[in-house]
């Protein structure tokens, strides 16, 4: 049983600015045009079985592999983003949508359960041969979720019954009994599905699989050469089981290696199964994963894996910019692992990164316009990379629309006597709390200001304990309740204030979260920020963009470390955004004519340099940016 | 005719201890272990035609090419050498040795005095038909170098007569005449040979075909295409004619482009002719060269050409430190171009690179025992870049040893009224100005010390001017005549101090030149010195290397603006040689445990770095080097 449980997003409803108008992005535009993408690039068509000659739309790689395995995944993952949008607001045009993919589902599917478009279609005969590469278990862990978001969105179940066949013939397949199949997936991503699904119905199976794959993983002999060697095939073209973390039993793994959304949708598990069963060996294993990738192998930005042969992880400290993946489905499930973290103990830390994360790299994924993705998100560009419509492996779309149309959900957790709160903005929410219905009203411009305010409303006056994030970044924060002022460090702790009492009616708390703008420094080790600064502002990174600097040249602009820099509000800049306005220095050519090498250096002039947040970079078409600049 | 002319290096004997001590080691070991490798590597055997089966020692690349064709001029240069050698010093081995050579160049030679010997040994039927790429004109002006240097250091002329008999040859088969070729040389070296042969016996018809290469370069239509159709070979592995500058009539260039040592070897052949014939035209190509190269392509160490791949110039500015390819030849060949700007004009501009490529880059290619070799001279290495003993292509070693063997030829030049000193170091000279025998002695502590005496000892007492160069790094020299001050700076013209007067014997001059350690900063264009250091004193640029200062991490360590510098001598170090002490800072990773990014800088502490000269580097063994320190 978790400690803490977050709050379902439909029980909160975004009223603030900044959430609301990315939520009405992605409710108007991202959910409808992920659909006609899907539909244009034949992977909704890809669902109709059986296909007179399966066309194989992707064309397999020297390796034999074709992302076009990956479609039953972002059918589901689509179907889940929509699903969160009808929980905001109902829509019978995407319902139909959805439904006429379940009956292609329900047909496709085969009398024992099976269900993997791309197998039935093609060969079915080499089903579950090969879970190192092909993603079945992948795909199905998405349709899950779907099915699950789906059913919490309409009350309808008819895919959910279709995906409980699925994982009740997954059950039968896989798992230690004679006859059975000692695999696990390639992939990592049905175990936390099928926690949802737990989550869901209480169906305690559901929990013993996903804990057979998570506890499986890695043991000796080791199921992906076994398999390899069933089907002939020696050749893995990713080289290492790092790369898929099965090098070793997943409580023994203690460094953050290969694949970053692979090893992190596993550590979401790991610590949802920790959670739940109260393992306290596993928890221990995620609480050192965590330190491990918090404090060597993380992006300013809450981006991760700077490399992109294997989408992933490298060595310590090893964080280039320019090159830097961070895909945006790794910083997506690095939400999902801190916020899973947060059910079994509440430290602030895994809040700030959530934090951290979400409003940098998982934000940096989306356009402006809410129809233009990245896949990778690096720090510093030359204004060559941009942002495109689909991909050929369009994971990230749908992981940022599905993270976006249900943010709500990692605003709020309770306990048994406590409300929590740990993210900010304006919300309405009913939430259950020690017993008691208790409308919760914040008012706030978070991000932009750290001025909030919390109004309960309790059914009845009833005792608990208000528990709020005090950010990591934030220095001097002061909170009152109905006036009276509350010690705020004496109170907080492990990075949550925690004010207990008898809550009544109109109860109010009011919380200030200073902002000022700040410089971070990155660890010496990271070569690649040596020497740099980057600016801060509450829990936005920002970034220099020639949109906003035409005249700079970004290779040759300093910020010393007593630059003036100040906070402007721009009404006029995408709808009213902060932004920093820097006094930086600019070293010139001013008399260099003719001259290589000179005694004296450099001369330098002021120049007033604008940042603004990342996440909202490459909205403006071709243009350098730049996140660490040179400080001295 | 030429105005200055540089004095013969055999009527000048170095006294002063820096390069005796380099002298020394070239006559003790450069040669003898030269001569060595050219017979174990087979070089010296590949002369002996005819051979039973001609074995092709170096196995051709995939487009056909092999460095085995270069081998002529190996032993060319080593003859040149070796030649400047007995001039300091007669040695009945070492000229036994060459005789050795002489006899079977003199059996390989043709009836029509043609002499390749890969050609007579291999496909005779195929010579002169790929000038491009196989050095015939190269290996032809190697030997003729060899051969000028072999009768000026014996006067036994049996050598010289062999390669004016092919002189003549060359002469006959091309040139603009009918039933000529309007070939020229792929690599350009025969040139500035033909001008030394020139200069040795008055014969026109050498210069006369030294112009011909020189002005026939890259007309239309062009040679090497011609050439090329007619082998029926299309391939140019090479890419474009900028390569080898063939890309323009010389006297249109006006960019320093493609593989550096042919085209300094071109530029000093054209100021060379430029100098014998008055030719403003091609005088004025070369200032527009110079200035090109000297103010955008040049690394501070007297180096040039950053690109292993074309062993050439890429783009302004582009300097790469770490994987610099600043091949030693390169810089011996600026040297050569260097002193023939000097006999068109006395600029002290000349003098100033030409001491900085001597006294950097050049003495970096050749070890501290005399039989280790540098190709390419970074400057910044991780201790992976260390010397080697031979080289497939050993161009360089040969190269900077006839340097260092011929460097007192740098040292002095006359004009019809002036005797005038480029270099200083300790010489006793006696040369030929205005009419009367004139003999010189300089001494100084040079590179070490700033501080010069120069007595003269006029057969009779003459008017004269002496010149002296005031290197462009120095500020506020002082000067005594008999202890009478002179005024530097109004009559210092072109970086040279005048002091005209009738000199008599024992008329003693003073020259102070003071050598404070001094920053050195590049223009803000070249990337990679941007916000880095580099530390000079005098002529020499520093570096600081591993070996002196263990316990630095090079990555870590800045040098601040204001940092202490202070020169030391250290008695102990390479004989005696200055070392800079300074003070920077290290930044350490106190406080960064388990944390990856924080608001407040890295902390740094004080450390103490020991630079020493850059031409010191890698004598030690595997060693990080770094010439630019980050400053701030």
């Amino acid at each position: 049983m978790r400690k803490y449980t977050p709050a379902n997003f439909t029980d909160i409803k975004l009223t603030g600015a900044f959430w609301r108008e990315r939520l009405d992005t992605v409710l108007a535009h991202t959910v409808p045009s992920q659909y006609r993408q899907l539909g244009s690039h034949g992977i909704l068509e890809s669902l109709t079985l059986p296909q007179p000659v399966p066309e194989l739309r992707i064309p397999r790689t020297e390796h034999g592999f074709t992302t076009q395995i990956f479609w039953d995944s972002d059918v589901g993952k689509w179907i889940e983003a929509a699903s969160y949008a009808l929980s905001h607001r109902r829509d019978p045009e995407i319902e139909k949508k959805i439904d006429a993919i379940v009956d292609d589902l329900e047909k496709a599917q085969r009398p024992d359960g099976y269900l993997n478009c791309w197998y039935i279609g093609r060969e079915i005969d080499n089903r579950w041969t090969n879970l190192r590469d092909n993603h079945e278990l992948y795909n199905a862990g998405h349709l899950l979720e779907g099915a699950v978001a789906y059913f919490r969105a309409t009350g309808r179940r008819r895919f959910l019954d279709v995906m409980e066949r699925y994982m009740d013939h997954i059950a039968e397949t896989f798992g230690p009994d004679p006859g059975q199949k000692r695999g696990y997936p390639g992939h990592q991503e049905i175990e936390l599905a099928l926690i949802k699904l737990y989550n869901l119905t209480g169906d305690k199976k559901r929990l013993d699989l996903a804990a057979y794959f998570i506890n499986e993983r890695g043991r000796q002999p080791h199921y992906f050469e076994i398999e390899a060697k069933a089907r002939g095939d020696e050749h893995f073209w990713q080289g290492t089981q790092e790369y898929n973390q099965s090098h070793k039993p997943v409580r023994e793994q203690d460094k953050v290696v290969g694949h970053a959304v692979r090893a992190f949708y596993m550590y979401s598990a790991m610590a949802d199964l920790a959670a739940e069963r109260d393992d306290a060996e596993l928890k221990h294993a995620c609480q050192v994963l965590w330190k491990d990738v918090t404090e060597t192998r993380m992006y300013i930005t809450g981006g991760f894996g700077p490399s992109a042969s294997n989408e992933g992880f490298t060595t310590d400290y090893d964080l280039p910019n320019a090159t830097a993946y961070a895909e945006t489905c790794a910083s997506v499930a690095m939400v999902f692992w801190a916020q899973r973290m947060l059910n079994i103990d509440l430290e602030g830390e895994y809040g700030d990164i959530l934090e951290q994360a979400l409003y940098n790299n998982c934000m940096s994924g989306l356009s402006r316009d809410g129809e233009h993705y990245f896949y990778d998100n690096p720090l510093e560009s030359d204004g060559s990379h941009q942002r495109w419509e689909w991909h050929p492996c369009p994971c990230c779309t749908m992981n940022v629309a599905r993270l976006i149309a249900s943010v709500a959900g990692y605003f709020y957790s309770t306990s048994a006597d406590a409300l929590i709160v740990h993210l900010y903005g304006g919300t309405e929410a009913q939430l259950r709390v020690a017993g008691t219905e208790v409308g919760v009203k914040e008012v706030s411009d978070y991000p932009w200001s750290g001025d909030i305010s919390v109004t309960l409303d309790p059914a009845s006056e009833t005792e608990f304990s208000l528990k709020l994030r005090i950010p990591g970044w934030c220095k001097g924060a002061t909170a009152w309740v109905n006036d009276e002022p509350v010690d705020v460090a004496a109170n907080t702790v492990y990075g949550y204030l925690d004010i207990r009492r008898g809550w009544k009616k109109g109860d109010a708390v009011r919380l200030n979260l200073p902002m000022p703008i700040t410089r971070a420094y990155a660890h010496p080790q990271v070569r690649d920020d040596y020497g740099k600064v980057a600016l801060k502002r509450g829990p936005l990174l920002f970034c220099i963009e020639q949109a906003d600097n035409a005249e700079v040249p970004f290779d040759f602009v300093r910020l010393p470390r007593d630059a003036r820099l100040e906070a402007q509000v721009l009404p006029g800049l995408f709808d009213r955004i902060v932004t920093i306005e820097a006094e930086g220095r600019l070293v010139g050519s001013e008399g260099w004519q003719g001259v290589l090498y000179r005694t004296a250096p450099p001369e330098e002039q002021s120049v007033t340099l604008t940042a603004i947040p990342y996440y909202l970079w490459a909205n403006r078409g071709p243009n350098a940016m730049k996140v660490w600049i040179d400080e001295d």
